[in-house]
C-alpha cells in the first residue's frame, strides 16, 4: 500500500528542506517505500479536515490504509519498524541495538531541538526586541554544551551508535537548522557528520523531492 | 532481570514529581516491574561515569543487562515494548493502534512539552531580567495554543486513543509541570485528565517512591 504525506504547499524556509515533511521523505527513501504527496496551505493545515489528520494542524502527516499517523518522529519510528527485514534497515536487528537507536530518536528531538527551535524561532519572532541579543547568547550557550557532548559522543565514529539508524536520521535533521547561524564551526564533527548524512543517495531523492515541490510553487506565484 | 534506573540524590522540585525518572518510575509500576534506584549528585552526573550511560549527562537512565538506554521517551517506549503480553499494557495489541499510542509519545515530548520547559526555563533563568514579562507572554501564547488544541482533541473521552497508553502517561507528566501556573485553569478537561492520571494506583507509587527519595534527602541536611 503506497502511503500519503502532507507537506507545506509553499515551504517557509525556501526550499532549504528543513520543514519536518523531509524526515518522513528521507525516510521512506532509506527503505525503498514509494509514497504520494498532499501539499496544503496554511490555511488548510488548520481547518478541520486536516485537524482530523493530526490535532495540531501541522505537517507532516502519514496515511497508509486506516492508518492516520502525526508527529514526524513517530512517523520515521512506524516506517523503520515496518521495513526491519531491509539490509540496510533503519532499525538494528539486534533488540537492545535497537532500543538505543531509538534512544538516539528521542535525543534528536527532545534534548537538541528544543533548544535548536528556540534559537530559530527567536531570529523569527524576537529578532527585533530589545532582548533579543541577551536572550540569543542564552540559547546559544544552551546549545553549545550540547553540541560539544554530541561532538564528544561520536568522537571519530561515523555514526551515533553502529551503522547509520533512524536515530542519525533525525539527528542530522535537527542539526541542520543551525547551517548558517556559525554555531557549528567550532564543531567540526558534527559537520562531517551532517556532510555524511546529506551524502547519502536517499537524503539527495528526498531533498529533490522537497525542492521540486518549492520550485514548482515559486513558479506560480 | 531487575532495571536498575538513575534518578536525583536531591530533587530541584522539592519531591513534586516532576523529574524525569517520575516517567520511567510510573511506566515500571504499570506493568509491574521492580527496579532499583540509583542516586546521583548534580556533580556525579557530570562525571566520566555517568557520561558513559548518557553522553548529556542527565537523569534517568535505564540499566537491564547488558543494555544502556537513555531519554525518558526512549526508556519508557522500551518498557512497553517488553511488556506488551499484559492486561492492561501501556501500548496497545493492535498494530496501528500501537503507532497511534507512540505519535501520542512524540506529540507529548516534541510538540507540548518543548514551549512548557521553556516557560519553566524562563521563570527560573529569566526572572530577573527587563524582558521578563514580555516573553512570558508570548510563551504563555504558545503553550494556550496547544493546550486548546489537545482540550479539543480530548473532549470527553477519558485518554487520548482509547485505553490508557504510555502516550497518556508521558503527557500527563508534561501538562503537571504547569501545575501551580494558572495557565491550565481555562482547560478544564486537561485538568481532569491529569487528575484521572495521577489516581492511578501505579502512578501513587511511583510518586511515593521518589517522594521517598526528597525526605531521606532533606532529613540528612
Amino acid at each position: 500500500m503506497v502511503p500519503t504525506i502532507t507537506a507545506f504547499e509553499k515551504s517557509p524556509d525556501r526550499g532549504k528542506g528543513l520543514a519536518r515533511d523531509m524526515r518522513v521523505r528521507w525516510a521512506l527513501e532509506e527503505v525503498g517505500q514509494a509514497y504520494r504527496t498532499r501539499l496544503l496551505s496554511f490555511e488548510a493545515m488548520k481547518e478541520p479536515a486536516h485537524r482530523f489528520l493530526n490535532p495540531f494542524g501541522q505537517i507532516p502527516t502519514y496515511e497508509e490504509g486506516d492508518l492516520v499517523l502525526f508527529e514526524s518522529g513517530a512517523i520515521v519510528l512506524h516506517i523503520a519498524e515496518r521495513h526491519t527485514s531491509l539490509l540496510p534497515a533503519l532499525l538494528p536487528a539486534d533488540e537492545n541495538a535497537r532500543s538505543r537507536a531509538i534512544a538516539w530518536m528521542f535525543a534528536a528531538l527532545n534534548t537538541l531541538e528544543p533548544p535548536i527551535f528556540e534559537h530559530a524561532l527567536a531570529r523569527i519572532l524576537e529578532h527585533g526586541e530589545t532582548w533579543y541579543e541577551a536572550r540569543r547568547t542564552i540559547l546559544e550557550e544552551r546549545i553549545h554544551k550540547r553540541l560539544k557532548e554530541l561532538a564528544e559522543h561520536l568522537g571519530s565514529a561515523d555514526w551515533l551508535d553502529g551503522d547509520f539508524s533512524a536515530g542519525d536520521l533525525l539527528m542530522v535533521t535537527v542539526l541542520q537548522r543551525l547551517k548558517g547561524t556559525g554555531l557549528l564551526d567550532i564543531h567540526a564533527p558534527l559537520l562531517a557528520y551532517i556532510d555524511r548524512g546529506e551524502a547519502r543517495p536517499a537524503y539527495q531523492r528526498a531533498f529533490k523531492a522537497q525542492w521540486a515541490v518549492f520550485e514548482a510553487a515559486s513558479g506560480q506565484r
